[in-house]
Formats: structure tokens, sequence, C-alpha cells
């Protein structure tokens, strides 16, 4: 790995033009701002689920506080790595200080497992099925993650395809145990959480599709997705992909925590949105 | 002491390759989105376990937080340290500005007995027993610590071995306390939660001893142990020991405290898990 972190200084753009540079500083403050606001309201809106399902929504909220910890990072380093020219038009250069992807992978490390432990949690399976199925899923998601790593440190399409490859092996395992294993814990589940169940985890699998996109713009090469074009429409990929996959993905998880606190206990948490015509809600209603 | 203090200017690494410092500068920044987040989640939740294990939690987050301010200090005094070259691939070499090894001293001063305490929380003994327990404990964790310094402040292998050898009679002393002692106030407690103690002590007792391994990379010697390879290597370790005996030390106290909560009282703290075939999680189910 120490070779990896080394040859990751070998990856930054020379320079990108003022309009490249402002598109990716204004998808970054985006991502801060969709993360931290998500991730408040997540902790805010606690108490509208059952207990059972309020670790759920802090894990989810936890995940977006670490990505908001690291775009504040990646935000500032870019600022560093590309200061302005002599005007506001011209392009911004390369300075010493290297544009340092390895953040984005060290947040993929903490939030990629913390995000399947959410999942888990928020179905809220007896606790020894969960425990079965995450010391399946977590460590593969690891595994995805670091060997992911040492192809990003490179623009070179060969050992970038390869570890790339390598990577989509536990990728494949993972989807194997939610939509195979998971599924057979889901018996006698009512039919609308069943089915929300299964939008989560498409939606789940289907944003992670982004990131090898992202990830392959270098292998296409060429001027464009091997240099600055590229290296914008990366960080774009990555950016939007971490939009959905976390804040996205986190609202989705409350989603379902509600939908399961109102069948669970409507009385308690339905607050006459699944049943306004029940003489209670009306009751409320009229004398309000 | 102050002798020591003074010595520890002479410690520092003259330089260190792009490469070496992205991976010390990268683990840093782990360490800080562990730490603090870990210790969020802590704070966010406690109402998931019974008042008298609230406490530990709360103590977990503290050391959390304190790491966590430490680990800003030694990621800006990294930065102003090892200033970048011309380009983003060159040596970072020393600055003006001393690289302070005395931080992780301050930190673990700190952190060191409050671990012991959030141990000796968490498992609810009687006051007088408690108290008892931390009288030995926690003085022997300070000494340890200070012993350890003026070691820290010299590369010099002597030195180095002697304070080494020192500091590990107060952690022996530590040992025998938590391993002896401890075990005669456990009777009479259930099976699970006397496994997931002894499991605790162990990881607790089992992460530190990656401390004087990384304190020792010095007295190895040679270009390598004795110079950037060594420092490198050292501060992997200590980043690497402290996310798992503070961060993940924190979570395994959370899951001793659920676990002891349930036992206590299942209706209040047993969301379903761990009984997920009783008449009352399935009576709200079929209810829906």
């Amino acid at each position: 790995m120490a070779m990896n972190f080394t040859a990751a200084a070998a990856v930054s753009i020379p320079s990108l033009s003022s309009g490249q540079y402002s598109t990716v500083y204004n998808l970054f403050s985006l991502v801060i701002a969709s993360m931290l606001f998500s991730g408040l309201y997540l902790l805010l809106a606690q108490k509208r689920v059952a207990p059972r399902y309020r670790n759920a929504l802090i894990i989810s909220a936890m995940v977006c506080g670490i990505a908001t910890y690291h775009y504040f990072r990646i935000f500032d380093n870019l600022k560093e790595s590309y200061p302005p020219g002599t005007t506001a038009v011209d392009p911004h250069l390369l300075s010493s200080v290297q544009f340092n992807e390895a953040y984005r992978y060290v947040d993929w490390l903490l939030t990629v497992p913390l995000l399947l432990v959410e999942t888990i949690a928020v179905v809220a399976l007896a606790r020894n099925v969960s425990k079965r199925l995450l010391t399946k899923l977590v460590p593969a998601a690891i595994l995805m993650i670091i060997l992911g790593y040492p192809g990003e440190m490179t623009l070179d399409a060969g050992p970038r395809l390869i570890w790339g490859v390598l990577g989509t092996l536990p990728f494949l395992y993972l989807v194997y145990v939610l939509f195979v294993e998971l599924t057979r814990s889901l018996d006698g589940r009512p039919a609308a959480v069943r089915r929300q169940i299964s939008a989560l985890r498409l939606i789940l699998v289907g944003t992670w599709t982004v990131y090898p996109i992202a990830y392959m713009f270098p292998v296409i090469g060429g001027e464009f997705f091997g240099g600055a074009g590229g290296f914008v429409l990366r960080q774009a990929g990555y950016s939007v992909a971490d939009i959905l996959a976390k804040a996205g993905f986190a609202l989705l998880i409350y989603r379902l925590a509600r939908t399961q606190s109102i069948l669970d206990d409507p009385a308690a948490y339905d607050y006459g949105e699944t049943t306004p015509t029940s003489a209670a809600s009306q009751g409320v209603r009229s004398a309000a």
C-alpha cells in the first residue's frame, strides 16, 4: 500500500480552465450542503420513528457527517492545489500541493460498510440474523474499497482496469448477499415493507454503479478523458454518486423506518397521514 | 522532565518523501473521522442503554472527543512541519516548526485513565468496589504515560529502552488489577456479560501492546527504522492503535452496555432483536 500512496502524487492534472475549476468547486459545495443537512434532518426526525428503527437513522446521519467532514477537506484541498491565476479567467495551475484523491477512499472505507450496517439496521432483523449478514457484507465492502484504491492512484489503463475488476468481485458477492440471503429473512413482512426494502437495495446497488463508471474515465483515455475533462467528469460523477448513495439513501432509510413505525404502532406514529378518514384523526381535525 | 521537553526538538526527521508524507497525512485524517463520529454516535445512542450504563458511554465519547482535538492539532502540525516542496512530488523538508510528539502524551495522559474509568463504569459495580479498583488503575496508567515520555523524546536506543521498560512496570500492575482483581467482582453476572467483559479487557490490553511496538522502532535502529521509514511506521502504529483503543473500544463499551440493558430490562431495551419470536413482537406485527 505504501507504494501506491507514493504513486498518488503522479495523478494530478497540471491545469484546469477557470470553468472546469468552478464546476468542480460548486459541485463540492453542493455535496457539503446536501450531506450536512440530510444528516441533521435524520437526527432531528428521530422521534418520528419507533425506537427499534432509530439506530438506522443515527448511523445514516453519521455516514452523512463523515462525508461532510471529507468534502470540507476535499474542497479546501482543491483551493490549495489549483490557486487562481493572475485574473479570474486564467487557468488554475497545479500548485505544489497535491490534489489528494485518497480522501475519498478514506471516506468510503468508513462509510460504505456503514451504509450496509444502516440497511440491515432499518430492516430490524433478529440480532443473530443481522450479525450473520453483516459478517459477510462488511468485509466484502472493505475489500472492495481496498482493491479499488491502487487503481485510482494511476492514470494507466492497465493497472486501473485490473484493480477495478478485482474490486468488482467482492461487490458481486455483496449484491448476492443483499438480493438472495437478505430476501430469505423477509418472509412474513407486509408487502409494502418488502417493496420498499427491494427498492432500497436496488438504489444502493444502482448508485454504486456510478463509481466504477467515474473510475473508468481515464481508461477510456485520449486527451479529454485522460486529462482535465476526465478529471472534471470523475469528480462530478463521484460527487453526484455520493449525494445519491449517502444523503439520498439516508432519506429512503428514513421513509422505510416511518412506514414500518406506522405499521407497527399506528396510534403512536401515524399522524393522520395514512388514515385521514379515521374517526380519531377526523376528531382532531374538526376540534382544531 | 523539563530537560526531556527541551530534548524533544532533536527528534524530528529532516525530510519525508511525498508518499511518506501523504501516508501519514491520510492516516491522521482517518483518525479524525473515526474518532469524531464514533464519539458522536455514542452520545446519540445513549437512550438505547439503561441509565446506569450511560455514564460509560458519555466518558467514551469524551475520550474520542479529546483524541479528535489532539489529532486536529497533530494534522495541522504535520502540514506546518513538512510543507510541500516546489512541486507536489518533491520531498517535504522539515520547516522551522517542530513536529510535536508531545501532543500524543498529553492526549494519553487524559485519555488512558479515562479508558479505565469507562471500562469500570460500564461494568457497573458497587460504588466502593469501583473506587477501590480505580484508585489502583488510574495512578498506574498515569505513571505508565509519564515514564514512557522521556524515552519518546530521543531516538537513542539506550534511554528509549530504559524508560520503555520502566513504563512497562505500571502497565503490568494494571493488567494484574484488570484480570485478577476485577474478575473477583464479576461473580453472579450472566455468562454472556462475563464473556463480553473478558473480551473487552483483552482488547484493551491487546491494543495497548501496539504502542510499545511503535515506540520501539527507533531502538531497532538502522537507516529505515531510525529515520523517515521508522517515523512513518511509528505514526501509523500510533494512529491505528488509537482508532482501535479509543473509537473501536468505545463501540465495544456500547455493545456491552446494550447487552446488559437488554438483560436487565428487556421490555424497555430489547427492540425485538433478541426475541424475534416473542408474543409481544409478533403481536405488534400481526396487528399491523
